[in-house]
């Protein structure tokens, strides 16, 4: 199945998702641990169209989220700068999942500077992630 | 809001629907109606996609479904059979949407051919939406 720019831009506008997850991690300093990801979820009938995403950008994995879910997701750093961001940079967004994308490009913005690593800088990143910016950042 | 119509079919593979709608309805002959419609919901923050699918197909209307959701709805038969039928028969659905698409393309078929008016024709229509049926019909 080959997939077409556009196309890809109007499926993720309707299931991808920008996540930012925050959560404990005692191994690391701070103890907490941001982990960008972006992840689009289908139903089990659907997984090659996430095969096809996968071949599409290079990149991320395949996997069961419950036993009829799965997900194609990209947790690299380095795919999500190099590949993911730079596609969406490009073939941009309709919806608001535009804003995700841009609060998600901040963030991984921000761990390239190592804010990710001190208790402040995790902080910054939440209040980023909580805010319901409608601008460009 | 320019939409591609690439962009359309992959926001539609992700958050379009196919829906025959059966129901009692006692100002019909044979007490059931048929009602085909292509609905796409979004958040109320989205509306204007909405809005931007209703240009791009020149028919249907935006709407409130709850309070904080709306749906883009083709309900008119002449509409279905000459817009949005023909755009995806020339753009292809590429999930298992195209299956939905398919049935609801023969269920206005056998509609043009008047056997939603009559019992027989309804349980034909009912056996066929309820069909998981993976083959072109």
């Amino acid at each position: 199945m080959n997939l077409h720019p556009r196309w890809v831009v109007g499926f993720v506008d309707g299931e991808g998702c920008f996540h930012i997850g925050i959560s404990k991690n005692p191994t690391m300093k701070s103890g907490i641990q941001v982990l960008p990801e972006f992840v689009i979820t289908q139903h089990k009938r659907d997984v090659q169209v996430l095969y096809a995403l996968k071949a599409f950008f290079k990149c991320g994995i395949v996997r069961h989220e419950k036993p009829n879910i799965l997900c194609f997701r990209v947790r690299e750093r380095k795919a999500l700068e190099t590949i993911i961001i730079p596609f969406f940079e490009k073939h941009k967004l309709k919806t608001r999942k535009r804003q995700d994308f841009l609060k998600f490009r901040r963030v991984l913005k921000m761990m390239s500077e190592g804010l990710h690593l001190s208790t402040e800088g995790i902080e910054e990143i939440r209040i980023l992630r909580e805010s319901p910016s409608t601008k460009e950042i």
